[in-house]
């Protein structure tokens, strides 16, 4: 066992393609102390990963350091090999890798999941989903999460096992639309305050574009404005509702989600919050996320490591 | 009548977004001289639409000019309010208009369309459907056109008139997706040499996605690649054949097409094998395009705006 300061037993790390957070958490899990910093995989400070790592954990104690997210992968720090489906909390942390900073200092690092049946793939939202599983425990035994963001993610567990899960590109898409096509056009590059109304036409758009698919109707957000019913400055908010609308279709359509079952949103609250909206347009429910589930997370799999004091099997070995 | 040089009778320009065709038509329509700039409205010479106008009509004799496409747009060099569905050559003759350039040239501007029920409209298109309706008289009684490109067009023809269109922003669609989101990870900026095994995987993907439509298989472009089932050199054509085939999985879904009736393509040559390829993929029929559908339909146009000194009625007014 690592020497810590009182109380202090793990630090988590999520760590991202655009963003670092640094959990100290003490031995019931909770999080003593959190550090942002814009240093994701894509955009490391000189001196790279060993640099990202002596600043974030500066004068923290010892605490044996679990990280996960994108830099396990192969543009990352070490890559680690997926776990495929159906994938529970045991067999993630059984299968921790892990890196030696310049510094000496261990860093375990979280495998991601493999849908082999999709070649789909996640790294870093298996953490929070084991977070949500541990801190709503109703979910465990069957439910539908949905974690959106530049890569959304809509996942069924069963049993506490992560058993199905597809992978929705909306935030980049919508990123790229907004910034690299005509819909851009006379819009500023910062978004305009947010339209509520725009938002929600968009979704009904694509609500109501039935088989044939939002992506019919995206020369809508231009053609709309051309007309003089839109305003040029809630095309963003159209096409987020669009894009969004456009998601909720699909999984509807696929039979991923239904009607009678409530979603659990996982994730960034101000974006679940648009997704809770553009639902109540499905007519469909969607619980708002539990708060802290990467941090959760990442305590969880730790401690079934063997990487905290209260582990079931106290310092199990991670394979190199 | 202006002084034509012998034969040449009308000048018609397709004048768009990114480049400007300036053709010499004879008195029967037919192409005497060719020429091609870069200069489409978002790309315009130092001088601006003056400058350009000059220079691709330099030598030419002093005939009619008759301009198509996006020069006649908000951002071009004199908006052209549109002409409502349902659309006859007749009705688009009847309401060009004109902008005498600083030289004191008149360039007579087709107007685009408008579908008021949707709100989508075409620029230039319409030039290109007449022109393949004069070239191919077959086409006019009943018939589903596909103008692919930028942003596709798919047309239904009923008695000669523009009956109804939707927009799909494929190609700038993929643009976006190409250049500016993780799927160009690893990629050159140029593409690679075609691939037609990945352009048919793309497809079928998109075929069979069903209901769910092809935005949802958007993330296997990625997926496949991290699986080492797709090399990341063919990532293009996978993501080109998802898109194309979800245009066609879309539109089938609609009903704006039906497997009975061959869908005429109408514009660029490769780009049109490539959506006759991936209709072979859901076994619908493609024409393939007529050629110079652009010049003939803005002969067309003259001709029925007495424009040429064969017009039905020579010479009628243009509004300014």
């Amino acid at each position: 066992m690592n020497v810590c300061l009182p109380r202090a037993e793990l630090i988590g790390l999520d760590w991202g393609t655009t963003s670092l957070r640094a959990y100290l958490l003490d031995e019931s899990g909770r999080v003593l102390e959190l550090r942002s910093r814009d240093w994701g995989i894509r955009q490391l400070p000189a001196g790279g990963f060993d640099a990202a790592l002596d600043d974030v954990l500066a004068g923290w104690p010892a605490c044996p350091v679990l990280a996960s997210g994108m830099v396990g992968s192969r543009g990352g720090w070490r890559e680690v090999p997926y776990v495929d489906l159906p994938a529970h909390l045991a067999a993630v942390a059984g299968a921790l890798s892990f890196v030696d900073s310049a510094a000496g200092r261990r860093v375990h690092l979280v495998p991601g999941l493999r849908n082999t049946v999709t070649a789909d793939v996640m790294r870093g939202e298996e953490t929070e989903i084991f977070g949500a599983l541990a801190l709503q425990p109703v979910l465990a035994a069957s439910s539908a999460l949905l974690l959106p963001g530049t890569h959304s993610k809509w996942v069924t567990v069963r049993d506490g096992c992560v058993v199905d899960f597809a992978t929705a590109m909306t935030g980049e898409l919508y990123a790229a639309l907004r910034h690299h096509t005509i819909l851009a056009a006379g819009l500023p590059g910062e978004d305009p305050p947010s339209d509520q109304d725009a938002f929600r036409r968009g979704v009904q758009a694509a609500r109501d574009s039935g088989a044939a698919g939002a992506l019919s109707r995206l020369f809508s957000a231009r053609a709309l404005v051309l007309a003089g019913t839109l305003e040029a400055l809630a095309v963003p908010d159209y096409l987020s509702g669009l894009l969004i609308g456009e998601e909720l279709r699909s999984a509807l359509a696929a039979g991923r989600i239904d009607r009678a079952t409530p979603l659990q949103l996982i994730g960034n609250a101000a974006l679940c919050r648009r997704y809770a909206a553009a639902a109540s347009c499905f007519e469909l429910g969607m619980a708002l996320p539990p708060q802290a589930a990467a941090a959760r997370g990442l305590w969880q799999i730790g401690r079934a490591a063997g990487l905290t004091s209260l582990s079931p099997h106290h310092a199990a070995g991670a394979r190199p």
